[in-house]
């Protein structure tokens, strides 16, 4: 069997093409396990894996938790406000306390970039980040770029746009690395203020127009605005983001050709996509939240093939 | 097999008389089962099933996750608070969320009347409701009147009186709705501020004087008076409350017959029901936890049979 | 088989050096199936253990958790922050409830000293005492217990020196009394502020000079200050206590005779104790983790086995 070429995942950095391929693949079979009635495989059996979250969120930690239990892996959670986290204790700590527990994969979502390769260099679990601030989310990555290969056949050549604020999101960054290696022409649409100044050390485009933007690529990747982060003014207002960078379907339908539709979510439906387009059939966003657990399946499963 | 003859559990309003009797004798087999020493069985495996609670809820969270492992389905908890909803997600997108991952069944408590029946209509998967509101909460109804047919070997003929707060109470409406399907009378007490107008028209009798109430029943199910809602102001005040409409061991022994004591809990000792009553023998608040496993066991057997 | 002269584990007053003993010999066991590539024993399939914490705890909650997985236990958590505590149900009530959902033992964390003592004299179900107040913390004791055992080849002779806030610390109780039971030597150290006067009465000896505490003992395990807990007064200040009872690596190397470092986690590095010191060949601390896992496993295990 192939095997990654990391021990980790903890961002698509570190993943070559033949490794974004072999998960691929092996996604492939796990996909076609979760449409059968029997849904569980018996792959990681007496593997204890543990999900540690600093950040609250439903759909990795329940897709992780799911692609886990599909395996039939032991499974512990762990969230940060219910945790010693409150009294101070160090990251490395916390996560060797529960390693001392033979545990043997780790599952880490961190407000803060880098967490997961700082840990990963300290303690001896095997890391799989799971979104570490505006850095990576490299699983998210590979959904993605999995579901445009499953739309297309191939990733390669393929026009993708990711609209919205890219200076803040992880997501983005982790899309364009993924994209990239896989030989996909990448864009980057969104107001200056939302763009990094680095982008174009990245072989991307940039445009600040929408309309062009969508007129140009064959997938657009819909970022979240994330509302809920105070700390990110945003500039322009809402509103004018919406006007500006929102898309609905008379733009939608206005277009040359036709473009699927992706959103990482969740969705703030009217903001950065309306629900016609949202729930249009140019529509992807349903296949990537099922794509995730056959890929996390995927990741979790070749990395645990590692350690034996 | 016999069926339900709906694909969600809404409300005790979409089942009719055979539907409740087929719960009824299914939970009858599972309370053997609970009893036994080995109390899983192998029915719902390779079914998986989402709890989804917008509200906290200790005692039915747990006893529908207990009912779940007992009949070896695949359970995933999901808390609104650690969730996306913070995030400003609609319901629908976190639900079908959910289901994008293969989930078969969402079990959901919900702040909002009705939030269980727009659900049912937006996404694909079948929904069991575990509160919504004011609305119902129909698996307690179908415990407590299981509870009722265990003591006395039926519910038609018997006199059951609901005591409290019945406007605020989707536990009054269900309990009524499934009482009067299997052929009970029922009776409602309460002070007229606690009363909603429409009880009439349900066909049950109104009563403002507790001792004429229990003097009238078999059974008497003391409603929680729910000191944590703030937007509900109580009049009389609840010292008053206590005086009227609590019941205590003194107006209990001076009945003229035995009357059966219910709670749906969390029990305030001392404001609707005091500590004596609720520990007496006259009780069956811990048969109703009990039984509340069983008849939850029997509504989710007999739902995921139809899918297949 | 031997069985514990005890039905629930309050503390480790209700131990005898047989118990103990006998607790040790089966967490031996359950050590070599921590080691094995499959960690997961049958032992107690068919038992339904509930977690009730009414204090947030990562690492003693994920330890009894893990514990119980390995046994085949079916497991339910409970967190009081979610649960109907907060509306003002009894703790009776609370676990009342949850038994008759036929769950069959409870571990507890609350944050009054005698709450487990209190629940097993009211409710049917075996209670293991997973810390209350600064009452005891038996599941630590004899973790700790154990990690000198492993280390010495027996706790009988060896000399014990428990260094920090002995007066708020249910961890310093529950050793001196399990230390004792099996014949070591026991000394507390730290200001006297933070050391009760009934101390003598347990046969244990006071120091209050950190060296000659260290130089005296074969063991330090120094205790956690408890930076969270503000209704406790520090005296003297966090900073004068680090110079004055904080163990570093000069002091360590300093001493006549290499002792063995313990502390019961969650660590405030550079407070009671210093990285280098914390991370030296000469620390345990990490094994008392992995120990901690196989100590509930017998525990569990025992106690489950006299109510077959």
């Amino acid at each position: 069997m192939n095997t990654l070429s990391t021990r980790h995942l903890l961002g698509i950095k570190d993943l070559n093409k033949k490794d974004i391929e072999l998960i691929f693949e092996t996604a492939d079979t796990f996909k076609d396990v979760l449409n059968r009635p029997i849904k569980r495989v018996p792959s990681l059996r007496d593997v204890t894996i543990a999900n540690i979250f600093f950040e609250n969120s439903t759909r990795t930690r329940l897709s992780f938790e799911l692609a886990q239990k599909r395996l039939s892996a032991d499974v512990v959670n762990f969230a940060a406000s219910s945790s010693s986290v409150s009294k101070g204790e160090t990251l490395i700590d916390t996560v060797n306390n529960i390693l001392a527990m033979k545990v043997d994969m780790v599952v880490m979502r961190h407000p803060y970039a880098g967490a997961g390769i700082f840990l990963s260099k300290h303690v001896k679990a095997q890391i799989v980040n799971a979104g570490d601030g505006a850095h990576e989310h490299p699983t998210q990555a590979l959904l993605d770029a999995f579901s445009i290969r499953e739309k297309y056949g191939e990733v390669a050549g393929k026009k993708v746009v990711i609209v919205g604020d890219i200076l803040h999101s992880r997501v983005a960054l982790s899309n364009i690395l993924c994209l990239k290696q896989l030989g996909a022409e990448v864009m980057v649409c969104g107001p200056t203020t939302l763009i990094p100044k680095f982008i174009g050390s990245l072989g991307v485009k940039v445009e600040h127009n929408l309309r062009k933007a969508l007129n140009w690529c064959d997938v657009a990747n819909m970022l979240r605005i994330q509302l809920e982060r105070q700390d990110i003014k945003y500039f322009p207002s809402l509103r004018e983001y919406t006007m500006l960078y929102g898309l609905n379907k008379q733009i939608l339908d206005s277009l040359d050709k036709e473009i699927t539709v992706m959103h990482p979510g969740p969705i703030n439906r009217g903001v950065e996509i309306t629900s016609d387009v949202a729930d249009s059939k140019q529509s992807i966003i349903l296949d990537q939240v099922e794509n995730g657990v056959a890929v996390r399946m995927a990741v979790l499963y070749l990395l645990a093939g590692q350690t034996q």
